[in-house]
């Protein structure tokens, strides 16, 4: 026997209170049965996005609501500004060159978040630009970028929209978008919410809501608008995904319990545990600043391959973390701190890395990392 | 204690195996783990198809994958012809619409199924027309289209696609993809294999495939070459609905296991039990012909109306059906025999039907029709 451990930056680990709840009977999705349902998840849902504004749910993936995002809002030829520091900054561009936006790109280094001021300067010289599209977390580098100062500069361009992805930051960082003046926000299920993977979310502001009037893109599927008009009679515009819902429901209630202050301090608490563990075995982190709480990006030291760490994690000790994607392939591994995530899991994740290393030849003492964790991680 | 019965036309009751298959640990969408299970989902639905083409899987409800069926085969300013017979018909041209094809509608009277010659005749006389499509069970009216005789008329056109919205046929109709020369089919995770909803199923032949090629619609998420490439590594292009695919192969095991010829006779004789015990209580059927072997639409008597016997179903005997949509609402209810559905499913619901309308004032003995299904659902 050997168990498993699911530390990956999604699909996160699904607690089996809501893989059960999941497994009650189905309940039509047009009957009254279901309308408290989707109330419930709805009102949970604002209450996790720190909003008054809709949060609408969608049948698909993180994907599929950062489409959603492009689709609903913009015209073809629209020019937009995007925040490339990773790989799903470059999926913004992606998406919205694939909708015929022209896309502005500020190009960031890999393990670096962008500097306010250069999104700042470039809407100052183009006036005409209709949307500034980033990441909360950065999944493929670990970092996170600075949200709040993003929106305090983008709420004084009345025609810019400020669309974030937090499809991985939602949970593990304090996103205020009513405060701040989010415009959409997008989260997927196989997250902090600690669900399956299947739906998404996109929460819209008014300002959002005008601009989405002006699109004439070819939308069905993805129809923000009628949504909207389905929302509010507490339905979704295709069959709504009802177990899903469900789960969403129990893990909202889980996160309730714990009080919204508390879930981002534990996840700032076990991300910071996890830097200082890995610093202590003298490993570099891959961010160079400002490190995601929702996973963190570790550099592999000279002469090891990181995919080989990961591989290694995965088969002889059965902990399923994630390598390095795209140009960071090989160079990183990375470890989740996300949902349902506590502070054995970081031990385990430590203790593992140190096992592995000291496998590959890597001159580690053992428990060093796992010290330094422990000590952070006492009550 | 109100014990409750799901015979809606989707979703569909699932089997409590295949709940609770859902409800084992999440595992990684790119580990070597979920190979297995994908590669053995992509074969089983082959299987199910009866086809050797690629039968792709997206996280979306059935509508996505009817979506994914235009952007990913026609420009805008194609010409297509649409069968609509019901308001899945009549969704089908609002896709198409939404993404600027030009549509040719053959009319269809809700209750009734297309002539194939009319079918024929349309595209006699006008060679430009790039794809017919059709559902094979219009949900909302309870009939079948002839996909056979229609499926021999359209691959004569060697510019013409066609596509099927086989969402609630596939399992309660034979439908032979290979053999009848289906170029695009469309199935939906929450009917007849028996899951939640949150997937979808799309066939591509190769005919189809050589017209991708040539579809320059924005895609980003219905993206099918993308993701015939994914599935050829037995991966999805964005994160695996991981859950509801493990639940997908349960349930294929199940329909594998009845034999897919026992799995179409089931399905006919229940709707065929269905249909009699209904017409023996005085009642008639909503399709003047073809009828479905999915769901059964019946029209209420005069003087009743057709949502308050599917509201006194559900409320005083905890059936929930299915009323009547649009144009046919309060003129019919529809009991659905799709997936998880056996005999005494159809005697609950005969029963149910005849004491609704008894103590709706309608003169019926009780246990007529539920004889004539016990005598017809006898071994």
């Amino acid at each position: 026997m050997m168990k498993r451990y699911l530390l990956a930056p999604g699909p996160t680990p699904v607690p089996s209170e809501i893989l059960l709840s999941m497994a009650a009977p189905i309940i039509h999705h047009r009957s009254p049965d279901f309308l408290p349902v989707l109330d419930s998840a709805k009102k949970g849902l604002q209450w996790l996005y720190q909003t008054k504004n809709d949060v609408l749910i969608l049948t698909s993936t993180g994907t599929g609501g950062m489409v959603s995002a492009v689709n609903n809002f913009f015209n073809q030829g629209d020019k937009v500004l995007v925040v490339n520091g990773g790989k799903f900054g470059e999926r913004w561009t992606k998406i919205c060159q694939a909708y015929g936006l022209r896309v502005d790109e500020i190009t960031v280094e890999w393990g670096y978040a962008v500097r306010p001021e250069e999104v700042e300067d470039r809407l100052r010289k183009n006036r005409s630009i209709k949307g500034v599209f980033v990441q909360a977390s950065e999944t493929s580098t670990g970092v996170y970028h600075d949200i709040q100062t993003l929106a305090s500069i983008v709420r004084n361009y009345d025609d810019t929209l400020f669309i974030v992805d937090a499809i991985s930051a939602l949970v593990a960082h304090d996103l205020r978008t009513d405060e701040w003046g989010i415009d959409i926000m997008v989260g997927g299920s196989q997250k902090g919410v600690m669900l399956p993977p299947g739906i998404a979310f996109v929460s819209v502001s008014e300002k959002a809501w005008q601009r989405a009037e002006t699109s004439r893109m070819p939308k069905f599927y993805f129809n923000l608008r009628k949504e909207r008009e389905n929302l509010a009679k507490n339905q979704t515009n295709f069959t709504s995904p009802v177990t899903l819902i469900i789960g969403l429901n129990a893990g909202l209630q889980m996160l309730k319990t714990e009080g919204l202050e508390n879930v981002f301090k534990r996840h700032e608490k076990l991300a910071n545990a996890t830097r200082k563990a890995v610093q202590a075995i003298g490993l570099e982190l891959y961010p160079k600043e400002s490190p995601s709480n929702a996973v963190t990006a570790i550099m592999t030291p000279p002469g090891i391959d990181g995919q080989a760490v990961y591989k290694n994690l995965r088969e002889k000790y059965g902990i399923t973390a994630a390598g390095g994607q795209d140009r960071a392939k090989g160079k990183i591994f990375r470890i989740a701190h996300l949902g349902y995530a506590d502070r054995f899991d970081i031990i385990t994740a430590i203790a593992g890395i140190e096992m592995v290393l000291k496998g590959m030849g890597y001159p580690v003492k053992l428990g060093t990392g796992v010290a330094v964790a422990q000590e952070l991680l006492m009550e």
